[in-house]
């Protein structure tokens, strides 16, 4: 895993030169989920239970996610369109333009998905969850553990 | 914004050969917080209002964000290690070590920050938040509206 891994832009603005970063896959979603056109557009809405398979290299910081926890999981939604700005809510053609960043739209700038989803097992360098919405293929890049309250930190 | 973004690696394991993908900085924090030493470590431990000012390439990806709002702030934690794989839980060194994905540490191999909260106010281009525990000058890379009840979507 390098350093900052910055990408130094001719055009720079703002903040200084760097202006990109470089997000590494982590590891891989194994669901029954195939199609995007199939897949349930949030996890509450019937959406399967999924394997999340670790690279090697990371499977240490596992370390400590046991069955019952709540974890968010990154993933970086690979078919997305990141040319889209406006989008209509849930495909409803009735519904008016809105900004993506004002939805849970795949499409947008940079597509990375965040799923809230509850640990059904833990082995070495995989957790299947429950309910994700992400289709088979897609990758992982990063893990959390859910923010619970502040005394059980 | 280009396409995909993806890079080829020689190296490709698993799912093809592109592992890295390249997020873009659309916007970055300005808080008062100006030095990590004296950052909460948490949203809800005292952070400061901030406010987050876009990029004017995606600042209509923001209609549809008003006061009120409960957004999801997806950030580049640009001073993280890369490195780091397991980590005492809040540097309390009484605490075994434990793997960053069971943590909310920034030090982690994506630093890619999450923090939930609330609009205060939407301008053109910029959103004053509630409580955010990153430092003044941290990039941003995405939002979305935090997820209500199936039926507000």
């Amino acid at each position: 895993m390098g350093e900052t891994h910055g990408v130094t832009e001719p055009s720079g603005r703002g903040e200084g030169t760097v202006n990109t970063y470089v997000v590494r896959r982590i590891g891989v979603v194994r669901s029954p989920l195939r199609d995007l056109d199939y897949a349930p557009r949030q996890a509450d809405e019937d959406a399967p239970e999924a394997e999340l398979v670790f690279d090697q290299e990371v499977a240490t910081a596992l370390e400590g996610i046991e069955a019952g926890a709540v974890i968010e999981v990154l993933t970086w939604l690979h078919l997305s369109s990141r040319d889209t700005l406006q989008t209509r809510p849930r495909g409803d053609v009735t519904r008016s333009l809105t900004g993506v960043f004002a939805t849970r739209s795949p499409d947008r700038p940079n597509p990375i998905g965040l799923h809230t989803v509850t640990v059904l097992e833990a082995g070495p360098g995989t957790l299947r969850v429950g309910g994700l919405e992400a289709i088979d293929g897609t990758p992982v890049v990063d893990v959390k553990i859910a923010l619970g309250t502040p005394d059980g930190r």
